[in-house]
């Protein structure tokens, strides 16, 4: 049984279409006009397939195809359908459309699963205004309680509890809302990266999500004159936070392995040429799905920043303002998807995803695994992000396959 | 004989009162309100001390006091009376008013010299809205042509002939008016920088003017996600920058002598914590008496530049911006500052001076040379700009004596 990968990519173009951007890309964040009009528009066709639509307390949205009865516990697949501002047509939507073509592929072949399927697309998986990313899929495992999320507001003044409402949910029923109990969680969705393209692979089977652990580093050195302060007398914060990127770089790549390490956000003061920086503030972010090898770098580096800040003779704070755990997907579910990937005969590869995903909070609640589809050029979050449809139908065929297979194992 | 240095600290006090910053310090920027009230002021108070007062095409103010007759060409002394925004007591104003000082100081003794003495407050020296730092004194010494300062504006529209007019000045004479021979011009300023006081020394004869060299350093990587880029595939213009700046630091150091080069203005796009710097932007200043040693900095430091751009895979643009050659003062004058200073006893040392100033533009026309106030802290360019009275007594000394040992020998 194979998925009609022209009704889905006409689907992705439609919904492409909510917030579509002039440059080509999609303009969809979450809360806004278009999100809630993709909403609407998701909620109607899962109606029309047949399914029972249910929006739930953080107005994530759930579409539920009765099973035969023989399992009670629903198999889920989804995603979500929000996009970073001036994103791409695939980020997430390509997951929660997938799904959905999934279920109309089983109507079409008239085929009722053990289990009952359910679709979901959660609410604000991508970083958002109210400062909650993954919002959706954290609130139902159990990682979010009502109260923060009643203090939340964007700058304009609006509550998160007000948007919610608006999309259909309700935040002060979160905390008595009975958590469903689910027998898998499938998630398909862009790699993002450039691991399958340099593979020559459309698909990958993703066995875990890296930890993400993230600091806020300051260099203060002394703010002065260029011309009439000679180099020996100087402290020269930039020329230290210079050192210290580079360093990052040096360590990192020695591991030689897929462990990552950056620093992305970097600020100069006062910043002007004939002034020797005063203070630097940078972000490290080191990224691993190894936990010690993690933690290791963390460490060198930090060993490393403070012997430069002593060279320096500079003062440096480090404070740390991110550090999420690793998660590891279902073994299991992993088989199961190596095994439908086999008997189909879709090459593929085992491969951590760099990046947090929904998925890593379902693992929280029940066995959970994804699907990562080949990104051309690795490029996404951006107007550029592309798959084409020779990788997207094999990953939704992989997903279907692996669906049934999992209908029967459970 | 010496100056009085009670009347002119309280002379000094007197002066920062026009454009009083509420944080100790004056805020006095050429064609500022404070600007044209301190203009009258001191034409007011030359002319009280008997000098004839005029002022040039470009508006700089000039007082004169006959001499004998025996020689007819003026010895010049002074400064500039307009400060950076939010600066301090000391630069310019203490040189302006050290030659008030030195001319009050001659009346009282009924001294006349050989020569006509000539005061002089140069406009514009400081960087100002209409871009030409050392106006005054550019323009008198034919670097500049009324064509390119009457198309000059600032951001509120003001022309800046407008603003010339209202001190008096005329930019449609300009380029016709009669440069006026001048035997020497003698200029006392604070140090600014920390080797006077490094040293133990009040006052410096300055023998040189550095000069600087900067460049606008362009680095394009590539802009990807932080977590799905795996460290071999990246183009991290930021860690290629941070390399350079940290050579930047090692080649000047290396020469272990007064050249000094700053990265101050540092800028990375699009500068977030999860995404991989696609550009960063730099300045690069290279500031050194020494012409040969400063060019063969910047080779180096471009060679360097080369070498980790190729070692990153990025590409690099290098545009210079800014490249003022060095001037070396007048060997005589120099000589004659030496012997005044050792004949009244005072310590002193011969340095460069490491930013630019009017003597430099005067040095064309005329023997120029400088004299140096330590500076506390090596502090300028802000309200803790500091020179204590021990130290400019000494300096506005050596200035009264050398020029009476100039009046004797030119």
């Amino acid at each position: 049984m194979e998925i009609n990968i022209d009704r889905l990519m006409a689907n992705i173009e439609a919904y492409a279409t909510y917030g579509k951007d002039k440059n080509g890309g999609v303009n969809r964040p979450s809360f806004s006009a278009a999100d809630y009009e993709v909403r609407n528009l998701f909620t109607q066709e899962l109606k029309a397939l047949g399914m029972s639509v249910s929006v739930d307390s953080i107005a994530n949205i759930w579409g539920t195809l009765p099973g035969s009865g023989e399992k009670d516990v629903p198999l889920v697949i989804g995603s979500h359908l929000d996009t970073v501002p001036n994103g791409g047509k695939y980020d997430g939507a390509l997951g929660v459309l997938a799904a959905k073509e999934v279920v109309q592929t089983l109507i079409d072949h008239h085929i009722t699963l053990a289990h009952p399927l359910q679709i979901v697309s959660f609410t604000a998986e991508e970083a958002n205004e109210f400062n909650f990313s993954t919002m959706g899929s954290r609130a139902i495992s159990g990682k979010l309680v009502s109260q923060e999320l009643l203090a939340a507001s964007d700058r304009t003044g609006r509550t998160l509890a007000t948007a919610i409402e608006k999309a259909g949910g309700d935040l002060s029923l979160m905390d008595e809302e009975e958590k469903g109990a689910m027998a898998a969680y499938f998630e398909l969705h862009i790699e993002q990266g450039s691991k399958l393209e340099n593979e020559k692979l459309s698909v990958g089977i993703v066995d875990s999500i890296v930890g993400i652990y993230r600091d806020l580093v300051t260099i203060e050195g002394q703010q002065n004159h260029s011309g009439t302060t000679v180099m020996k007398s100087r402290k020269d914060a930039l020329a230290a936070a210079g050192e210290m990127v580079a360093e990052v770089q040096k360590l990192t790549l020695a591991l030689n392995s897929d462990t990552v390490a950056t620093v992305g956000k970097f600020d100069v003061f006062p910043n002007a040429a004939n002034i020797i920086p005063g203070r630097v503030e940078f972000t490290l972010e080191v990224r691993s799905a190894n936990k010690k090898e993690r933690e290791s770098l963390v460490q060198q580096i930090h060993e490393a920043f403070q012997a430069i800040k002593n060279r320096h003779g500079v003062k440096m704070a480090v404070a740390n303002s991110y550090n999420t755990q690793e998660c590891d997907f279902d073994r299991q579910l992993i088989g199961i998807l190596e095994e439908a990937a086999a008997e189909s005969g879709i090459p593929y590869t085992i491969l951590p995803s760099m990046a947090g995903h929904d998925a890593m909070n379902l693992a929280q609640m029940t066995p959970s695994v994804m699907i990562f589809v080949k990104s051309i050029n690795g490029i996404s979050h951006s107007p550029k992000e592309l798959s084409i449809p020779e990788d997207i139908e094999k990953s939704a065929n992989l997903l279907l396959n692996g669906l049934l297979k999992a209908d029967q194992i459970l």
